[in-house]
């Protein structure tokens, strides 16, 4: 953030750089930047830049068949096979897979590890050239266009002029509105599932008490925690635990957990977890801190923050949509209270007043804003209807044109 | 907690003694249990333990026209007149005062300290005579039901048989429907507002979040704090912003911060308060600080999960109520979502099912949780009308009984 050489990050105009990120994890990583440095929202530059991402199927000889998958605040480019940290299953492994809603036997499927983030692509933890240490704060403010503008040059050095879906759930829905704004020409079908046009002052409100959490954490050392034993644990814990609960329904915690209790028959009258639900976020807290980076929780989270599309136009968002030929298809659940449909109409009501090709449909569910990452039958098939007709229009073959 | 001598705490059936709690703060300090001690819920004895109390208005010869007000989980016993510590006006100053909708004219309003606060009556920070030296956790676990025990003796104290009223919002609604069923010959009529007859899931989930963020901070040293330089100020103002999103609505929110900067004319990308919200929930954090001891916010939200009344009649909630002669006024906000509408409908059901006389209003507002501290004028209406009904049933003269 701050631009001066003591710190030794780039002064305006000089572009900064990232030490190239060396991992051993499953799939891709690109070095951008080199020659054409990244000119992000906040006016500095950045490259070389590495990038991480994953493929699933096969890109096609026309290379229309590509299909971009955007991650949500704590996901990464593990869609669809086991998580190298966690070993669980992809996030999205029952939507994207052979035979699947988003079938790998007709579609190529693309996810970038965030700018800024934590597995693969350069974020606060990785090395700044110039003082040889991590970059901790010292890693410019990122934005949901800068992530956008990374995943772009990968799609280029794919070779890809025109993807045809951009998909993604919260934080990756912005990211889907973001391409479809800022480069309608290279995306033929969008699909921004339970996102918002700009990030409300409740979401605002929430990042930051998961943000203060952290900074609170004396173990978090002004950002230069890598070089000591322990990072902010406790404190990325707690954020974590604070963000849960927004994900899930009122509704759904009752269903799931009400007031039962933890391996007990009574109260125990003491502070340890005598309710299930205080077990299950605890237990949520502390897995996430042995997969993620608290730095890149505090970027990323304030790029979401910073997200407002129409702020560029005046505070007019249809003039963000203007002339757009993209077919969108928005999507939204009842049940959620993070980004409710109310966010999402705000959309459609700017495609509509630009006469854009818009879906959009309300999903009744119980299960909160990560319905999108459940088990919801209706949004599959609503996601894989639209993405059949969308395959027709597009002229593409194979199992996913074929009603 | 524990139960063993080595802390100093009392074995069972010996009763826990408090040193009395010597303040110079403004109201009324009684010393309870000294002869008889308290069961708790626990089962534990207490006894003796200090009790801060504070009235305005003149109890009647007929000791006819008391109300008690109970209070919320952050809230004390100065109800109505500045602050002792922020100098900042009582909590429901626009509510209780002469001429105002509880008119001090009239009745005579009693606000009591709840067991574990930290405003005179005895809590986790006051001395164990065995030890010397505060509780900190080995104060014992306390309930709604032990909240309102200590204040139905200090009602005796008072020499008053039955109250014309128990009023409260939020944990104070707890303790109102609590007085109602555990003591309902005390009590005449009982308005328990924005309230719940059993924490919800979600609810116990943030209050687990706000206890970790305390208990997360090194500051904290497991509860014994007391005699270090600081105690774990950040951990408890984390847990302040984050139970304060949930005091107001989203749309208030909205309506107040929206997006709007902070003393500034465009984002800084960086990680100060750039947006309104974010400064105001660090303010509310820091001063909440200042009033507020750690240890008490951990053992009253505990009091508050803890809270089930229908659980010792086997989930029946209708016979807690059973006979029910007392008249009650639910009051609840429709941008509540903290304590929504359907939590006093459930109560509103058990008293219809007792055939208990009972009056319920659902306010349109914006305000959220909160709305019962704030100035809205329908229920400061309905509350007056109720009052004055309930006053002329009652044979109670003064300006309330005037219609």
């Amino acid at each position: 953030m701050a631009n001066s050489e003591d710190n030794g990050v780039a002064n305006a105009g000089e572009a900064i750089a990232v030490e190239p990120v060396v991992t051993d994890l499953p799939g891709h990583q690109l070095v951008l930047g080199a020659d054409e440095p990244l000119r992000l929202a906040s006016g500095q530059l950045l490259g070389p830049f590495t990038v991480a991402y994953q493929t699933y199927g096969t890109l096609n000889a026309e290379k229309s068949n590509a299909i971009l998958v955007c991650h949500a605040l704590t996901g990464d480019q593990y869609v669809s096979e086991p998580h190298p940290v966690t070993g669980r299953a992809g996030w999205w492994s029952g939507v994207v897979g052979a035979g699947l809603t988003i079938d790998t036997d007709d579609y190529f499927v693309i996810c970038v590890n965030v700018l800024g983030g934590c597995m693969g692509t350069a974020g606060p933890k990785d090395i700044n050239p110039k003082t040889g240490t991590p970059f901790g704060l010292d890693f410019p403010v990122i934005t949901i266009t800068d992530m956008v503008a990374a995943q772009k040059r990968v799609v280029e050095h794919l070779g890809i002029e025109k993807l045809f879906a951009v998909i993604g759930g919260s934080m990756g829905a912005m990211q889907t509105l973001e391409w479809a704004s800022r480069y309608p020409e290279m995306v033929f079908c969008a699909i921004p599932i339970a996102g918002a046009a700009r990030h409300s002052a409740q979401n605002i409100a929430f990042h930051e008490v998961g943000r203060q959490a952290i900074m609170a954490d004396p173990s978090w050392h002004g950002g230069d925690y890598y070089s000591q034993d322990t990072g902010p644990r406790r404190g990325l814990s707690v954020a974590r635990m604070a963000a849960h609960i927004t994900y899930l329904s009122d509704s759904a915690l009752h269903t799931k957990f009400g007031r039962n209790l933890q391996d007990r028959q009574a109260i125990t009258f003491g502070f340890d977890a005598d309710f299930q639900i205080e077990s299950y976020l605890r237990h949520q807290g502390s897995t996430f801190v042995e997969r993620f980076d608290a730095n890149s929780y505090l970027y990323i989270t304030r790029a979401m923050d910073y997200f407002d599309m129409a702020a560029e136009y005046g505070d007019n968002l249809p003039a963000a949509f203007k002339n757009s030929q993209v077919r969108f298809c928005l999507v939204s659940f009842t049940s959620d209270w993070l980004f409710p449909t109310s966010e999402s109409r705000q959309i459609v009501y700017a495609l509509n007043a630009v006469a854009a090709s818009v879906s959009f449909v309300e999903i009744e569910t119980e299960s909160g804003h990560d319905a999108f990452l459940l088990e919801e039958p209706e949004f599959h098939r609503i996601l894989a209807g639209f993405l059949r007709g969308a395959a027709e229009q597009r002229g593409l073959n194979g199992k996913a044109a074929t009603p």
